[in-house]
């Protein structure tokens, strides 16, 4: 399946500002580009290129004075197939965890674990270990917390998400990611493009946040905002919460004008 | 100068659970040591070492249920010189800081930086940039928090701090640090051993957390709770914040029966 | 100056539920109704009236399942002066405040007094106190805050806006009574009607919020959300702050479906 | 059974400040006293003695530069009777309680009812109304929350105890207190004296945190620290939370020098 991604952000600068961009597909996934995926910035600056330590593409460059425009159309190829679903996927003791996965255990600026050991334990200490207990998080999470994109908050915790039940998709993944770290499940914060192939449109289209645990020998995909497996997810980040992988960081004064996301089936398929 | 350097720290463990230990004085700092520095665990466990994504040498080992001692003595050279004062470290643009110095100027979990913008710009914002701001932000701290080891709470962050201004050593650092993020200064958490040399004694030895920004071309030591330059400051681990730098993370129950500390100069002193 | 008042709000009810209104014009003000103020329920249900420990006139009813409204048209005759403006007000020290007044020196709900006083003596320590005291804390608000129908939250706290700068104007006004409580100053949160009499209209008609201090030998309107003398403020009810004196108080659920409110000048003035 | 009952609290007052005391036996229960119940201050102030909205006895003085103390040894004819018992007591619907009560259901500094709902309803809605609900909060609290002194913070809220899990005996009783509420069950927080009558005796004399909730037709004493019937419970004052009924409330600096409480029976019993 081919999907066409693209996205056309733009922001007026008041004052010079140095900002960092997450808006390439993972480096994981380029294998599937079949054109450039090239942030456009306009006007043109120096671009610094550089890889995070969580492994993500960005791009740091000085935004000046003006309207500036953030843009990029390419295509991908995708398998077609939804999210892998693996029920019997092993839960790891600590023990065996791969080092790199342990950070994935913490306390996280949205996700206070520290907070929540005992509300998690009495919520889910007697769920079926492994991917039902995840899958049990997710429900809860999807059954409890309503989405409403006036709930949105730069600032809002899972804590905050715990206690008024209301969030968009970051929210629901940072409570749901919260969760599996007080039982000891590696969890990390996606985010990417996930088009509406397959589903009834709902909403206007939009980067998609997400969620990685880390079962048996590897990252599986979760969902506590839709909770069903989904076609054409397709990453671009990941980190600790949402506060490592921001589309954009601005370090000064800049203000949204506008802001489009495509991630739309083209005609020709051709599995990746 | 040498500085003897030790600890003997024992739990009451009920049930099998797993730990990571960063008890090892810091990989960047090794060359100095005079003697092995080996944790000793009793029982003997089998361990798992490996370094974290910030560098810091991690033990990972499954307690066995009773009492679990983890010990250490060794030998550091140490230059016997206070912390570097360079007034004249000047502080760099966004864009042209390496870009591994990033993610120490995003929010995490005890620090707040999304939260205290505009709060660290009423502070901050008319002080000279580079290190006469983060001695600002140092004296600031040090003059408005009073610390008392009864203000300790594993769940205390840099806004608890700022409003209730009390605390221990590692709550004033989660202030100041944050402070600087919120001025584009990146600023890690770190923490050590630090005795009492050329200082008056007024505390049971412990270890302490100290933090660490990038001014110029390097990271160099500040202490908001101290705040003056100190002899035998010897690095074991950094981080975003103490999330990341537990000396000891339990994965289950445990419970602390008994904390002993040495870091004191011996008599005979070889320069490192 | 002749007012015209009135509402129209409607819920939608799935089950049957206990509800309180404050949707009377405040008993110290009914000498100038010129129609009665009569709150009417749709269906009509039996309504219990009686007054809080604050004084407000409350009404209290069983909500039937369906739609419900509730609505009134009533006539004020306003004086048509601005509010009142006193500089020399003199600030009573504690000791001399009428005991009713000491209620509203102490922490509440959405008012962190507890959390904020360090913070209010770095900002208003040096201000002269009385009158000029209040009015620096309004403009330091006024000026800090940044106001939005997106930024409302029903949980947010004067710590939260201090934080965030963003609000609706229930928030400025619970950070300028949490400031004013800090510094000795009682404060109380009031609402009521405020049309856009001789102030150009830019947003749609809604109930508002202000507060009161107390100084020399009365209580004073102050919004630091307009922070501008006003025309035309009818008050409700006054409380320790919007957890008291919230419009509508539901026991269970509710769905606001419509809301409309009238504040406005009507032609035959006749002063009060 | 006579209880004998009295303090001696000894401030530093390092410059004049104006202090409220509500150290006195509440007015419910003066009949029962055998000897005069007055706050001896040293050295000598005027008082201005006055109730307060709840009905507490409040004494308000201005503290000189000094030392300050203050004290009080009175007698108080006791029942002797534990704490009433009343399973079958009726959970009024809202529509039915006494509208004094109403405040009680409402938020307050340290009971966030507004973040409670849903977590409450998740614990406690399958619970048996009226008597045995309460009993299931207190159980609940009781058995999950940790004593220690070591755990007490003024600013400490209800959601602090919940995630925390840990407190001294007014953050039970917070955290009962707002379950309550959630369950449109008024509730109200006292204190008092609270002897070691028929209990072994584990802690230093200290006034001591309750709290009633409304049921059937009165008030009664529950205490999820303690969580069993008690002998010689003596109200002092009720409000909403520990911000209202502070012992002593201090409007500016004042450092606590030390404190004694006694409460404990003498030997010639004669009920009240």
């Amino acid at each position: 399946m081919l999907i066409r991604l693209g996205y056309d952000i733009q922001f007026d600068i008041p004052a010079p500002v140095a900002m960092v961009a997450l808006l390439n597909v993972h480096p994981s996934r380029t294998a599937c580009l079949l054109e450039p995926d090239q942030l456009q910035i306009t006007p043109p600056v120096p671009v610094n290129v550089y890889h995070d330590t969580f492994g993500n593409l960005c791009s740091r460059f000085v935004a000046p004075p003006g309207r500036l425009r953030l843009c990029n159309s390419t295509l991908f190829s995708d398998s077609g197939l939804p999210d892998a679903v693996s029920p019997t996927a092993r839960e790891l003791p600590v023990e065996e965890l791969p080092p790199e996965t342990l950070l994935f255990l913490l306390a996280s600026r949205y996700c206070e674990v520290d907070r929540f050991l005992d509300i998690a334990g009495g919520l889910f200490g007697n769920s079926a270990p492994g991917w039902p207990r995840v899958q049990a998080i997710c429900d809860w999470v999807h059954s409890n917390v309503t989405f409403g994109y006036h709930f949105a908050s730069p600032t809002k915790t899972a804590m905050d998400v715990y206690s008024d039940r209301t969030g968009v998709c970051r929210d629901f993944q940072h409570l749901a990611i919260t969760f599996c770290r007080c039982m000891n499940i590696p969890a990390r914060y996606a985010t990417g493009y996930l088009g509406d192939i397959g589903v009834p449109v709902v909403l206007p289209m939009d980067f998609s946040a997400w969620f990685e645990v880390y079962l048996e020998d590897r990252w599986w995909s979760f969902d506590a905002r839709n909770n069903m497996p989904r076609i054409g997810r397709i990453l671009m980040a990941t980190g600790r919460d949402a506060a490592d992988v921001a589309m954009t960081t601005s370090f000064g004064t800049t203000f949204l004008s506008s802001f489009h996301v495509v991630a739309e089936e083209e005609a020709v398929a051709s599995p990746c």
